[in-house]
């Protein structure tokens, strides 16, 4: 006999563990490694990532990316008009979430809120006749992210709402978002309805003015700090916000005492933020676009700069590759739903907030935020599990935003297009769910992954490059 | 040659390492159970223990004063004025922390507030004429919690001071706290100097009535929800009040603006909280005040119904014994501390503070907070086993005080004397460490141990009570 089978077995098993199953059945002892091949099996991606792991050409671009993403500073400078404000937005123009898309394959909630805009601006006097208009061709629809802009959920940015203005003290680049309006009813989630346009009219009259007026008084307002401060109060500054938008209240509060603003106008503004625990979303996006826009642009990094989703298509983009959109269809979360609502009911995941993610907070920071788990399902044990995960795929860890619960590690930030096909591990992104019909607004919340197809286009578009 | 002895050993050792020791150095394997007997050896305590443990009208105490304690409400009724608000407080009375003492035994910090107090007063117009007024006898000093209130560190709150006035919705029972200083150069440390006079007479012209207005304007303050949120945010609700303060700021500033009150005021108002991370902390202390005072009085109950310091004796209280204190020396501190100062700078433990713990908060609660690490010492690992090692002391699990890094498990709850002096486990506590000379101030933080000698003394009291 084989004196090596005359010996007790002791196997590695490398991937598929039904091999090591039958061994273990027949009393041998098998060490399972986790491992499936790079992009799934993808041949050609996987030809594609073997051209461009550890190229000097990229590597030193994602080093010069990556001090880019770190080092931006970016400052709450103010509120504009969008239409006066955001580079290149045309008069008859309405931004949306995520990649580029036509108005007959955009979803149910992105197709209400752009007709609750329509009657907003009051360019139609009816839903119906909002709808006519905009699948007649007379409306300009863009991505938010083609205009310096992000927005939450459908996005939607028309020429006179207001904007929050951020500037990369770093870089000098700025970036914008529009304002939180509360849960419920609001346009983001599709709903259209009177009490939608009233508030949002509400938010252009009195609150962006008063606001403006307290930024006035009291000068910039250093976004990252206030962040990291807000971590370390369980917030993970995507889906949990009430940390920071107290910070904020308590920033803004007395400036907009003394700003001269009417007392009432003030005590309205303070309470809408009081009663807003998202309030500080929009400035958590914008910002976070801003570190990222300033470490987008360097020629042949596999940084990934942009993750967002229309509600169809779920799209990203890399710092080496203009402005070139990889999509893929946007998945529909498989999340805590609210009661009477499930996953049929849901609308492909939706909004630009997945940035937050990009920039390496939200699901990437979800160590920070374990009461979240109550909203997006889980237990702490996942959301310590879900940021640790996230090392595998990023660049760096941004000593700027450090992890109480992991004694102080910096956030995994910085996700390398190349790692995430090499090792199959999906960015985390904590979301909140839209009814896919129009009007209805939020039915749930839930952890869901970027689909690996939009970076194994990215990894063979950048294996192009560099041999081109 | 005894069968036993020509076998390997095989040693279970209970208590001393160094029997196991001797085994393991002669090849014998040991396995080690720590173990050390109940009063750390103590044989009149441990015979007194003997008689308490399982008796059933302990048992029935406890459950009915653990019910209590649980089903308080505590809520914020007002602002008044301590010497016509606290019940029992004399016209030349000053009330402090921790159990009763002497003006020549009180340690430095606690006669140098004693000093401001006085000239805050105007019962005497020097520090130097102050202080021989307060040796005099002419000053009457009590305990704080003699006279339904808790005061954080020096505790000191004199006749014309400013208290909020705290209910227990469930029980009726009130208490009261004197207002958050902020940080430096605070009575509460010690100091006197005229801008520590100047801040506490601004507290009582315009801090106290400002809040008061908006208190009027707003209705009850139910603080279990919000110590509840801020445990959701990082906060241990001892030494970080952080999210509790802001929490606080945004359901008292709209109020604030609508209240009537000057609009300066009410600037100055916000500004102060909002640059008071601990304002909470007093709030804190009174509503666990007012859950333990419900708990209290009930016949044979060896729950602990308080714990304070006065920089001197560590004193507690025990639920079935009255009014008793049962004190022992106070340790000093090995803390954090603040660079340029040590331990032998420091002045003993201090404070009516540990009465967030005595409730299951503070340093029972430090899983929820571990952020914390930073400014008491050790790592995030210690502070959940901190809030782990206390469920072995505590009669049950707060479900309304919820750790979300122990997935949404309640705080532990309900010190029980017993239980102490069966383990030897001592309760945690969170603590700020002052300078030991008066005015100096905090000179840094960090957990210690509540002494077991308190609670010897309390379990022998109750076993002569059981018994007679």
């Amino acid at each position: 006999m084989n004196p090596l089978l005359s010996a007790p077995l002791s196997v590695l098993n490398v991937g598929v563990g039904s091999f090591a199953d039958a061994i273990a059945s027949q009393g041998g002892t098998a060490t399972r490694i986790d491992w499936t091949p790079p992009a799934q099996g993808d041949r050609a991606a996987g030809m594609a990532l073997a051209r461009l792991v550890n190229h000097p050409r990229i590597e030193a671009a994602n080093a010069k990316a990556y001090r880019k993403l770190v080092a931006a500073q970016p400052r709450l400078i103010g509120i504009g008009v969008a239409g006066k404000t955001l580079p290149g937005i045309g008069r008859r123009m309405i931004l949306h979430a995520g990649p580029p898309i036509a108005w007959a394959r955009m979803c149910g909630p992105m197709q209400g809120a752009i007709i609750g805009a329509i009657l907003f601006e009051g360019w139609a006097t009816s839903a119906a006749k909002a709808r006519a208009l905009a699948a007649s061709g007379k409306i300009g629809f863009a991505p938010c992210h083609h205009h310096g802009a992000v927005g939450p959920m459908a996005g939607i940015i028309s020429p006179s709402m207001p904007v929050w203005a951020i500037e990369n003290a770093a870089g000098g680049n700025r970036t914008y978002s529009n304002l939180n309006e509360g849960l419920g009813k609001v346009l983001r989630f599709g709903a259209n309805g009177a009490e939608v346009i009233e508030r949002l009219r509400w938010m252009r009259t009195v609150l962006a003015p008063t606001l403006q007026a307290g930024l006035a008084r009291l000068g910039p307002v250093e976004l990252k700090p206030l962040m990291a401060q807000a971590l370390h109060m369980g917030d993970e500054v995507h889906n949990r916000n009430a940390a920071a938008t107290s910070l904020l209240i308590k920033k803004l509060a007395p400036a907009l005492l003394k700003s001269g603003a009417a007392s009432a106008d003030i005590a309205a503004t303070i309470e809408f933020m009081a009663g807003t625990d998202h309030f500080f979303l929009n400035l958590s996006m914008a910002a976070c676009k801003a570190m990222l826009d300033a470490a987008h642009g360097v020629p042949y990094s596999s940084l990934v700069t942009t993750m967002a989703r229309n509600g169809v298509d779920f799209g990203i983009r890399v710092g080496g590759l203009g402005r070139r959109w990889f999509t893929a269809p946007a998945p529909v979360v498989d999340g805590l739903y609210f009661a009477g609502y499930a996953m049929a009911d849901a609308a492909a995941d939706l909004g630009d907030s997945a940035i937050t993610e990009t920039a390496g907070i939200g699901g990437f920071a979800m160590a920070a935020a374990p009461a979240i788990v109550k909203f997006v399902g889980g237990t702490a044990a996942d959301a310590l599990a879900n940021t640790v995960a996230m090392t595998h795929i990023t660049l760096g860890r941004n000593n700027a935003f450090t992890l109480p619960a992991l004694d102080f590690a910096g956030t995994p930030c910085g996700i390398d297009a190349r790692l995430v096909v090499d090792t199959g591990i999906l960015p985390v992104i904590n979301t909140g769910i839209a009814h896919k019909a129009p009007g209805v607004g939020q039915i749930g919340a839930g952890v869901t992954r970027a689909p690996l197809a939009c970076f194994t286009q990215a990894v063979t578009a950048l294996a192009a490059a560099v041999k081109g």
